[in-house]
């Protein structure tokens, strides 16, 4: 017989009764019920209970037992009592009449408990991170994580993709964020950097000739920890094709993230592919946000011109001041009490808006302030140009042409969950495609790249030198799920001419783009295909899967939010020796009367350059 | 018709001639038979031959354009005329007589060539990687190791592995290399390293209840390059089981090793598992070796016995003061000319031997210097015990019994690849088993660990409380194919009280083993199963697979020997400002007079501290 087990704690079956077990694992929980102790015995396949009687030789040693003690069991598989019979465990129908046990390892008291749904401190959790994954739940997300990218992983095989490692110890990237350093021993006073991203890495593995690359790759970026953001690493998957349009990249991704979506989503709907396609110009108007959660059935619609030299004074003044209004429908919402407005303008307020204007399209006729100020064939065209049937109400978002759009869209959001609108068990699709290549800097008033300066400019080289810059497009799309950016991606900019004629736009001369990404340049000097992709987050995916707002329940060991395992006790200090070596030395800043010993993240300044590549990533934008 | 291709450049074949074709690709090589342009247009999946007819409204196009341009050809596919099809290629019946042609990147003036057989440096190459990848071999090379790597995964996860990512910042990690520091920006002082391998989080893993784990892991080890070692980073096939014996260790992943190198191996043979089990003092008597090539052979045989008190006054003073005397076999070599031995004589006192004794059996009787003073019937016992026949002759190593075995192995070697008796084409693998637990500090005269203080003793506690430590052995294992080791593994000692006395043995205080490695030894403390694993090194499966000597030949973007990425410019000097803001200062060494800039590895102090768990890993111990 094995030494340690003939079947795992989640084998045993009634065809098994009369047959010899070995089983091991660990005691999750122990019930002694006068004269029979029942050990319910857990490993990663499931629980069998075990049951040794007063009087056997093992009584003691069983008795003295602590939870999540680890021993090996053997005895004699028996069917249990029919009333005893538990249906909620595969093995439910059996249990293990104990004739031996060997203690393979005694636990101490626990300083969190496994069995049971009681709550921990998050720090506690992750200092006994070995005790907390063994809980349901987390072993769990961490099975469904590891599940999620071994099938995106033979998904995009299938897809013809191959999956490269590229380096870790590398250079400081392009990306906007700020890059983790790592001190060069053998050459003083120089520094490795950890790639945000395998973004040039991949775009050289095209130039190299390679036709798919992906990789499920880790990235790092030192910024400030989020609920949906860890403070050091995440990983991506990142991946590039060569002579594609950007048709071709949807339709060979489109296919990897719903079959992913439709495997591990218990049963909850996916979109259809193709994923709609909606143009960034069309969400910011519709959506009032580009990155739109279409569970909402909700669209905004403009109604400008219904209000221009109306008899409603605000919004009058706002058109004619060269703002705009949006119109955000509230199905059914006629009937609603007074408080219900109410509310909703105190929240917009609360958001720093003036307040939040309605009509009300009651049975009898539109109602409310601006109903009554607003002439009768003014008020039907916004009726009409929204849709809307008697008992519905719309609200209004007025003011300025760059803030209204995104209020509309939190109004459209709110009222969306307010309304009991937004469809769950779903999982929404979407690309956001056509995103401008430049936008004007408010402050400035230069011209700067919207997003990444490397996509492909709609219209190439001809279209920058003959448009107007704000009206350009770039080949340059996000994919979004449920309202979560999953990740941009672009066409890339494969021609220095057009690459130097773009930044020239944005008021760099060629001398500083070569300084800054002569690199990029150079190898694509050499034979560059066209070339495009994107880079799904993987931890975003999983949480979406797993319905876990905190990414730290998707990672196996997650640092905490001050950047700290706190289980293997990093960061650290290190021996002065060590420090010389690497031809560095501490230069600590003064020290604080309240410093802090963890947990504590300064708010970091930000590391603004600029040109910088949007990181295509995961990690989401500060703004998101 | 797609914008960029309708079929790729491996794609036509006879049966499409007639149809009108796109193709995208890299031009290979150009050759103008007057009046005729040909281009060997190549991509990522062959080569297609394209013609152009002077006087077709593209050809002034295509006659300026350099190798390496990238171009979209559109034409007609047309069989070739028999006398011209090219039987080796797969498109070599066809060919693309080309109507219009489109340049998506004009190539300058190469650095280095793709086409052709031409060597170029080693910096050259790496400096524009990106074209040396396009060259066959190359990209031949990296094709088969991420083959290599999907094929393991998809055999680890039949096998019940689950793929877990195990943290990259992380804690400074008892293994024996130098870690790479990464400054904490929110914590002043203190620093992340990169982990030398996941050993701490693998078992952490098995401790937090996953049955079987595996990771295709970066490990990063802040150690000087050799040939079969990249200076920064590395992968190994990192795994670990849980309620497993040694043999389950093996019984896993014998057919994951064994079935990775039948399908890469083009035809060459592989092992059957399961594979032979050697102990390790079998393995230093029979081998010389703990990582011995078993396509030699040639056998050691101890004949210590057979000199002593002989006539053979230099061995008989050898064994008289303890030494020892091994016998390597040649066979058939008691014909070689004198000078055949001269010269392994010479080779042994350059390699510090006093020389290199041997007996000829000739076919009229044993000849040589030794036999001349050896008594008959002590040739007859080396014989037979050697097992040599009429034709064969011996070589002997004597001397300390420290040192002999090793040199002895060395002789083994020389002696297979001088009498070509090494077999070609094949994949030899072993395990080596029961590695002593400790040796003899011969300086010290104390006993230390002799290789991972981690691994479980056989014999648990009973042995380390009852036998000489030095004959305990360890539950410690090596992966060894054509003499290459491939990983070192072992079943971990998971018991507290267990590791406190083994490392008692060794000289260490329970205080100080908890000082030091309390992390781990408090995870055991609450319930730890039984488990064990190994880490085969997947560059060096691929070096094996490839028949590639150098390390860099089978990596994507590798590092050069002095650590630098010399296309992305890394590692590199950094903003004094960013310095600021890791709290860190530059502490450089004086100025040499003659530093160079790059590629210089100074001999770095060995950060030699004990104890130390020794790495389980593909990065060779300094020794290998």
């Amino acid at each position: 017989m094995h030494a340690y087990r003939t079947h795992n704690c989640g084998a045993l079956r009634a065809t098994d009764a009369g047959s010899t077990a070995r089983l091991s694992g660990w005691v999750h929980r122990k019930r002694d019920h006068g004269g029979l102790l029942f050990l319910d015995l857990r490993d990663h396949f499931g629980i069998t209970q075990c049951v040794v009687a007063q009087g056997s030789p093992v009584f003691e040693a069983a008795d003295a037992l602590r939870p999540e003690s680890v021993v090996t069991l053997t005895g004699e598989v028996v069917l249990r009592e029919p009333s005893t019979v538990n249906p909620r465990l595969p093995t439910g129908e059996v249990e293990l009449r104990v004739r031996e046990l060997a203690v393979q390892s005694a636990a101490e008291v626990l300083p969190i408990q496994v069995a049971g749904e009681q709550e921990f401190p998050e720090d506690l959790r992750l200092r006994y991170r070995f005790l907390d994954l063994r809980r349901e739940k987390q072993h769990r997300n961490i099975l469904l994580r590891a599940g999620v990218i071994a099938s995106i992983r033979r998904r995009m095989i299938e897809q013809g993709f191959v999956e490269f490692q590229t380096p870790i110890l590398t250079a400081s990237s392009p990306e906007g964020a700020r890059d983790f350093l790592v001190p060069a021993r053998n050459h003083p006073g120089k520094f490795y950097a950890l790639p945000q991203a395998p973004q040039q890495f991949k775009q050289l593995c095209m130039v190299a000739g390679f036709d798919r690359y992906f990789q499920i790759a880790p990235c790092f970026r030192d910024e400030a920890a989020r609920a949906d953001r860890s403070p050091g690493e995440f990983y991506q998957l990142d991946f590039e094709m060569s002579f594609v349009t950007q048709e071709d990249v949807f339709a060979a991704i489109e296919p990897v993230m719903a079959g992913v979506f439709q495997e591990f989503g218990n049963g909850r709907k996916v979109t259809d592919t193709p994923f709609p396609r909606i143009a960034y110009d069309t969400a910011m108007l519709e959506y009032g946000s580009d990155k739109p959660d279409l569970r909402n059935p909700l669209k905004i619609t403009d109604v400008t011109e219904p209000f221009r030299d109306s008899g409603f004074g605000l919004f009058n003044k706002v058109v004619a001041g060269g703002g705009i209004v949006r119109a955000i429908p509230a199905p059914g919402a006629a009937d609603k009490p007074r408080g219900f407005f109410d509310k909703l303008n105190e929240w917009a307020r609360a958001q720093g808006a003036g307040g939040l204007g309605y009509i009300q399209f009651a049975a009898d006729g539109a109602k409310g302030p601006i109903a009554k100020n607003l002439e009768p064939e003014r008020v039907e065209a916004i009726r009409a140009a929204c849709n809307l049937q008697p008992g519905d109400a719309v609200f209004f978002a007025a003011g300025k042409k760059d803030e209204t759009p995104k209020f509309a869209g939190k109004v459209r959001t709110r009222l969306g969950e307010e309304l009991g609108l937004i469809e769950g068990g779903e999982f929404r699709f979407c690309w956001i495609v056509d995103f401008p290549m430049y936008e004007l800097n408010e402050e400035t008033g230069l011209i700067d790249f919207s997003h990444n300066p490397f996509s492909m400019p709609q219209g190439g080289l001809e279209a920058l030198n003959s448009m107007d810059p704000l009206e350009i497009k770039a080949f340059q799309y996000d994919i979004v799920c449920n309202g979560i950016e999953l990740s941009s991606g672009a066409i890339r900019n494969h021609r220095p001419d057009i690459m130097i004629r773009a930044f020239e736009i944005a008021g760099y001369s060629a001398d500083e783009v070569e300084a800054r990404f002569g690199g990029m340049l150079n190898a694509f000097r050499y034979g560059a295909p066209p070339h495009g992709g994107s880079a799904p987050g993987i931890d975003r995916m999983v949480m979406l899967l797993a319905d876990e707002p905190n990414i730290r329940e998707v990672i196996l060991f997650p640092l905490n939010q001050g950047g700290e395992d706190l289980m293997m006790g990093a960061p650290a200090p290190v021996e002065p020796a060590r420090l010389k070596e690497l031809s560095i030395r501490l230069d600590l800043p003064p020290a604080k009367p309240a410093a802090s010993a963890g947990g504590t993240v300064p708010g970091g300044s930000s590391q603004k350059e600029t040109p910088k590549a949007a990181p295509e990533a995961s990690a989401p934008k500060a703004n998101a």
